[in-house]
């Protein structure tokens, strides 16, 4: 076990060695755009399942479609820029909110990030393998398996470290980029010399019949979610080099050009060459099949696509551990994800990140495309609640050229807003699990910070009257037969110098107590022995209500229960199962029911 | 929890009320017949599905296959018979040849039989779930989960106990026999009175190009697995009413008359009807559907087929167990089979049976046809050992009129052995796991038997030298903070009158070590504190070494070291996910890997 972790993950980092883990902008902008570049991949798709319940003459919309979705994005780039620079140390919305807006304005924004990166991971890795099932339909029926496996390859990839992983996942982002450049300038060349025949799209201004403002907003909303994944950047600041915020929003603007341009073009290909949404051959498949026919290109874009997907995956990765500390050190959430794991990451996120998806994987059976409205849903609230932020912010500091920025923050609110609107509008049959799960989280953060809070309360010396002293020790020892184990225990009991030690031997059929009772006496005359008769074969009822007659004899005196439990230990793991795990189970009981001392006197066997 | 288990299994049951699940012979022949009698809904099939290959004209010879499978039960009735009388406590093919045989032919036959079990209750669950899909297909996606949901049903029926679920269970088995009874009735009425067109079938003798005498063969081991279950009577003696062995074999000879009218009914009309196997259509639902249409009778007959496919497990539920138990007794298995359950039943066996097989049904997404043929094998191995051991018996004993009863066994024990034969050369791809399973399962029987008997001999008193005196106490503390929970720790370890008390501090950094040091000094100033720097953030790590060093020193004057580990326990259980489970993981690995006693004093919180 312990050399496969090695393997693995690595040889454990020095606490000191957290400082050399910072990115350059060029692979910050590979590991946190992979998830907003890779919506290129199924955003355009989404439109068109939009607009195809109409008829494929409506499809000419998506171009105008394409241009509100172009300006909502220059506006929450410019936005962002802004939170980079006026929250240098990270932490995104949840911080911008909290600070700003509240406590529970901040914590609707750090809830919905927390469900939208275990999103974000199950929708990435099933549309990656999705577009590997399209090029090889043999594949179909192991998707569900194939998703998890790139689940499990990313979490022991960010368990080692976050610039190991950026080494590794760099190239398939710019091969991807790479790729979708070749294909849009190819795919352009070909219309404009004329080598798309005209007939398979509709010209724009087509009249359509049955076309409504609804449908179109719902396509407008559901070309949205191409733009999940903005917000990485301003969540991962500490991870860039000096001078940090202007590396950081230098990488944004890069995206938000990036972005623009591969988003246009799929749009403008998908449309020129009259692209149906099928059900087992993604949009960006079929464009290159269009341009290229099934050759090596072919393949390159496909495999680069399915990559760069299973890839923006690691941005939930990247953003879900840091998310979970800030809430952690909060305390609103459970303290373990604080924790550093031996690589320095905080590889309690991450692996609870990557079951948790692999859950939804497996739940879903890998077609998440269900998901995708709610993911978007889950993205633009914490959108709007943190332009939100900046706003008040920008009214209440009133720094120099507030003016601008707040018009700038107001837009991007109110646009990710309308967006919020329109998805519950349009989609209220796939987001409205939203309204029941985010006061769910409300109300599990408030129970974990009264728990926390209170524990402290009472854990504190300066609070409470001083512990009982203890005067002496009654033990109570468990016997199952007269052997070394005992014996052992026994011993063990006897130099404790307790006040009193009671063997308790407890009897399935009266036959068998009297004869165990005649052997004890033979063998520790001394030893004071108890035997309980238990008709429903139960060794734990018995024991606890005895334990609790002693112990209430005991209290009265100052005495403490000590309850000395005999263990033997098998050498080896598996026998373990071998043995009824009676002592265990006795153990557990105790602990967390009664107010005793449990020890436990190992007898380890040599054999 | 608590009350969820006695609302599914009821109320405990006292040790003496053990003797009242007995048996009478209507529901003894419904409870464990269910297997043989459920094995006409897919055996008709199976020969169909060998045949098929060829073509269809081909079907006639499922006649004459079906003489030899009828001959074979014929001869296994009568054999099993014999068993019944000579060994009236049951026990079945594990005991009769490990007593005849020897050790290793009773482990192949309980090991083969073990594994069985488990597949019957995979294999029987997984063909009802069929039954039901056929019907029903819009049920279809839902396979795995119904077939998981039928296992768990079952799994607590049968932790109810025997009686409960003999009552349950008898229904749905009478009404199945009537069902095919009035199928068959009706088919044979119609194909008399000549309403069936004769030119559905072929006439017998017809020359088929490509038959073979290996395909034959096949086709006639695929039909044999209409024989599985016929064994399970002579293992349940013990569960029957007095006088228990007469009872049991008149049980017997009425499923073998049942059995052999079902399965010679559904032949003759799958012949006469012309069927042809299809892979989302049953054998039986296609007749049914002939002879009624898709009215209430077809669905009467699809229910309860689909329901005795589903009973058919039960015999897996009856048998496993108490199979689990001999081999427990005889330390081949680990010793908790042996434990009776709340309901008196044999609880571990019933829930692991369950659980393996749920196991199987997801591995194999419930299509579990494939088995049939490794299933079949696991009968026919243990067929042929008991009938081979009953051989041996009869010429040691040599009992007045053993003659004939040697001829009975020594057919069975040949057919059984032919069948086993048949079965490897014309199906070996589906049926050699047998022969890794059942090595792998010899080997771990063997390791688990030295085990026990290693560890009986090192904790007998009389073989080994007396345990050390124990001279006195070292007390290790780890401590994390200075809380209440380390004070009621402290004064604990205070009153056990130690010859030391040395509390230890694991710091990740070294200013905090500091700080700590001088607030130690300043609480508990008499009390030594050692810190240990953890550059690597571990604390089992430098503790466990510290520990080493103490327990070096502390055995050259015989003193026992005893770590004692402050925990408080949180009120409520879901707390517990809210800290970091330090303890628990320090009380588990100290235990485990070091020769020290573990005391846990809990400090409860009040809220």
């Amino acid at each position: 076990m312990y050399n496969l972790k090695r393997i693995l993950i690595g040889r454990p980092l020095k606490s000191h060695e957290a400082g050399e883990q910072k990115l350059n902008k060029k692979k910050a902008l590979a590991i946190l755009s992979s998830d907003a570049l890779s919506s290129v991949a199924y955003g355009p798709e989404q439109i068109l399942l939009v607009l195809v319940t109409v008829s494929t003459l409506a499809f000419w919309y998506s171009i105008p479609i394409a241009v509100g979705v172009l300006i909502l994005l220059a506006a929450l780039i410019l936005s962002y820029r802004q939170i980079i620079f006026a929250y240098p140390h990270g932490g995104g919305a949840y911080v911008v909110s909290k600070s700003n807006l509240g406590t529970y304005p901040g914590l609707i924004a750090g809830g919905s990030l927390l469900v939208d990166y275990i999103l974000t991971v199950a929708v990435s890795v099933s549309a990656g393998t999705d577009a590997i099932t399209s090029a090889v339909p043999a594949l179909h029926a192991y998707k569900v398996w194939i998703a998890v496996l790139f689940v499990l390859i990313l979490t022991v990839l960010n368990l080692r470290g976050v610039t190991e992983s950026a080494s590794v996942l760099a190239y398939p982002v710019y091969l991807f980029v790479i790729a979708l450049f070749i294909l849009i300038g190819v795919g352009l060349f070909n219309i404009v010399t004329g080598k798309v025949s005209p007939e398979l799209h509709t010209p724009i201004g087509t009249p359509v019949a049955g076309i409504s403002l609804f449908l179109l907003l719902r396509a407008f909303s559901s070309g949205c979610s191409a733009l999940t994944g903005v917000e990485a950047i301003s969540n991962a600041i500490p991870n860039f080099k000096d001078p940090a915020p202007s590396n950081a929003a230098k990488t944004l603007m890069a995206m938000g050009t990036l972005l623009a341009i591969l988003f246009s073009g799929i749009i403008i290909l998908a449309y020129y060459y009259g692209i149906r949404p099928l059900a087992e051959v993604t949009v960006v498949s079929q464009i290159a099949e269009h341009t290229f026919g099934r050759n090596l290109i072919y393949y390159f874009i496909q495999g680069t696509t399915a990559l760069i997907l299973i890839l923006a995956a690691n941005t939930g990765y990247s953003a879900f551990p840091l998310l979970a500390v800030n809430l952690a050190k909060d305390k609103f959430i459970p303290r373990m994800f604080t924790v550093r794991g031996d690589r320095l990451g905080y590889s309690n996120g991450i692996i609870i990140l990557g079951l948790l998806s692999i859950v939804l994987i497996i739940v879903f059976g890998a077609n998440t495309e269900g998901l995708i409205p709610l993911y978007a849903v889950g993205v633009f609230i914490p959108f709007t609640l943190s332009q939100t932020g900046m706003m008040v912010k920008w009214i209440r500091e009133k720094p120099p050229g507030w003016g601008g920025k707040l018009t700038i923050n107001t837009i991007g609110a109110l646009i990710s807003f309308v967006v919020v609107l329109v998805f519950f509008m349009t989609k209220f049959s796939q987001v409205w699990p939203v309204l029941i799960f985010l006061p769910v989280m409300l109300f599990i953060f408030y129970q974990i910070r009264k728990h926390y809070d209170a524990t402290a309360e009472q854990l504190r010396l300066s609070t409470c009257e001083p512990a009982m002293h203890v005067e002496g020790n009654v033990i109570i020892l468990p016997v199952a037969g007269i052997t070394h184990v005992v014996e052992n225990s026994l011993n063990y009991a006897k130099a404790l110098s307790a006040h009193q030690i009671i063997a308790v031997y407890v009897s399935f059929d009266r036959e068998d107590e009297a004869a165990f009772e005649k052997k004890w006496k033979e063998w520790q005359p001394d030893i004071r022995l108890v035997t309980l008769y238990s008709p429903y074969r139960s060794i734990i009822n018995p024991l606890s209500k005895f334990i609790d007659i002693i112990q209430h004899k005991a209290k009265e005196t100052n005495y403490e229960v000590t309850v000395i439990i005999p263990q033997f230990i098998p050498k080896k793991g598996w026998q373990h199962a071998l043995h009824n795990q009676s002592s265990l189970m006795i153990r557990t009981y105790l602990l967390y029911r009664k107010n005793v001392v449990v020890a436990t006197v190992p007898y380890h066997l040599k054999k």
